[in-house]
């Protein structure tokens, strides 16, 4: 009846804090086989920020390129094995990177210590041990990964996350200048994405005071970097919107996503868009559901000569549109935070199709 | 150079959560010899909720009554012997209360497994060993003692706190239908102390953007609380001051304390006064140093037809003054804060008696 919240371990906070990491991780150094295991966004491959990873020869660093598709089941799965099969099970995970790498973290921390697929463990406490230790580091802000306590993942059935307590991060490390060369459009989309699911948490049924206050704050902090007399990409807006997208997340973890994050998933595992740009493709047009927060999202976009694509849902089939609405259909737990208890008196696959057809 | 900050392990919200306490510490009965202590105020002895405590014939029940006197070293000392005298090691110590059965909880907690009197561990990480598993329910918001790292304790020769990683909870229930029965004095003082430390997490040279964004919503919610359109005691405000206090105590753990805090400390160690009290004693004659925050803090007391007394400091003699002015000036870290690296060049012990004698 009421959830039991389970909290990152431990957070450094700062500009410059990534050089905190090598000290952290020398007292885990010892665990399993010895090694750390570091998975990191390709964007950082021949930038500084590779020379300061502080990996010895015996760990191992991967660079992974998160463009072409969200984290994947299978993925998780191949990397855990070839791990495993070059070194053993490592001492920890260390993820470097935007949603996508933290996802990929904490879902292959936990499958070092659960056997067979991770597809057996999509869902809400499938996983049966605790995880290897994992420290995340976000290096663009906004999903809120870093903080909560899912690992979404695409698998061959569905778009679900490896979600409990062991999912959520040992430790992580809040250091803005990580964010300071994101491109102006993934800093708005992945932005967004905050602002959407704070949108979401506070419109519905689980709302509670908890949520509010952290969705509000995460909010007003969105408004200062995307609207605000101070707007843009500066210093000062790195940090808030770092701590913006860790107030979501928590946000939305004592609450839930709604209408726009099913729509979302199923633009995801159908036409293999990303979260936080399917998330603002859906939102455009949900005023009946998010009123004003539509608008205010669009003047965020306008702000910062972003244009979302319009007339989407021409060029695509009816086969496809009811793929994405059973999709969108089959995550209860949204929408029955965004419409009510009732909601499969309200909702159909054919009010979500008709949904889709406004992209 | 970076603070790494602990956080609770796990934290249910929720009015009437208190209930899913049992089934919470069902989990950890079989620690150490198997029994659990509960630390209780002693205001809930005889009331409905002592009923609902789900203590077992195996467990030790205590009722402490913390009104004469902050918790003391002494206190701490002696209780852990007396438990262990009578049936070892708990498995947990639950305390139920304000921020002194707070402070209760996480001290006796450290003191089960660091050998001698906890006069030894006053400071900073100076405790050797984890403490056995410790569950707080606050009854009575804004202390942030529920969250924070410190278990403040008086000791024979400083007022100072155990403070390290350990020292933080490992579970916290916020239920805030516990906190309806508080009489509006202490509902004042004790909410008052959000206020002041988060206004003082704010000024000074530790500021920064995620303490801010912890303080301006704890700061926030005591505006709706205190003097909104829907100020009062009422079942909304009593969540919202729960979830001020621990943002509020979030604000000052990852910024500082500053002039309030020494003085009020100077003011416990010295004449007794409790904590949050002596906060608003102090705060209300800091207007150069926390400016319109001062007359905002004096707003909210004459809403609620609070008043606080004046003229204290000519009843006080000059060797009290001086101890007082002793006692605050050994706060460096404060100081550090609130004026700065060079504040030994700005404050003195005369600066410090000044300030006491404006009360």
């Amino acid at each position: 009846m009421y959830k039991n919240f389970k909290n990152i371990d431990k957070v450094v906070f700062g500009r410059g804090s990534f050089s905190a990491m090598e000290g952290i991780l020398a007292e885990k150094r010892n665990e399993n086989n010895r090694f750390f295991l570091f998975v990191v966004d390709n964007y950082f491959k021949g930038k500084d920020l590779e020379q300061r990873i502080p990996a010895g020869p015996q760990d191992i660093v991967r660079f992974i390129d998160v463009d072409p598709h969200e984290p994947t089941t299978e993925q998780i799965d191949t990397l855990r094995d070839e791990v495993i099969a070059e070194k053993g099970i490592p001492a920890g995970v260390i993820g470097i990177g935007g949603g996508s790498i933290m996802d990929i973290a904490k879902a292959v921390s936990l499958m070092f210590t659960n056997e067979g697929s991770s597809t057996l463990y999509q869902g809400l406490n499938l996983i049966k041990k605790p995880g290897i230790y994992h420290l995340g580091v976000p290096t663009i802000s906004g999903t809120g990964a870093e903080v909560s306590m899912t690992a979404v993942l695409t698998g061959p059935v569905k778009k679900l996350g490896l979600k409990c307590d062991w999912t959520v991060f040992n430790q992580v490390i809040l250091d803005s200048e990580l964010a300071a060369t994101v491109p102006v459009d993934k800093w708005l989309y992945t932005g967004m994405d905050t602002y959407i699911h704070s949108i979401e948490a506070e419109c519905g049924t689980l709302n509670n005071i908890y949520s509010l206050a952290y969705g509000d704050q995460a909010l007003k902090l969105c408004r200062d970097v995307y609207v605000g007399p101070n707007a843009g990409q500066n210093p000062e807006n790195d940090d808030k919107l770092m701590v913006a997208s860790m107030m979501g997340g928590l946000s939305l973890t004592y609450s839930e996503v709604g209408v726009c994050h099913a729509l979302s998933y199923g633009l995801s595992k159908i036409l293999g868009e990303k979260h936080c740009y399917a998330n603002c493709l859906a939102f455009q047009h949900l005023e009946d559901y998010y009123g004003d927060a539509v608008n205010e999202l669009k003047s965020m976009l306008v702000k910062h000569n972003v244009t979302l694509p319009q007339g989407l849902s021409k060029n695509w089939s009816d086969e496809q549109i009811t793929a994405m609405a059973e999709v969108a259909y089959n995550l209860p737990h949204m929408w029955n935070h965004a419409i009510g208890a009732d909601w499969k008196e309200k909702v159909t696959i054919d009010t979500i199709k008709k949904l889709y057809e406004r992209l």
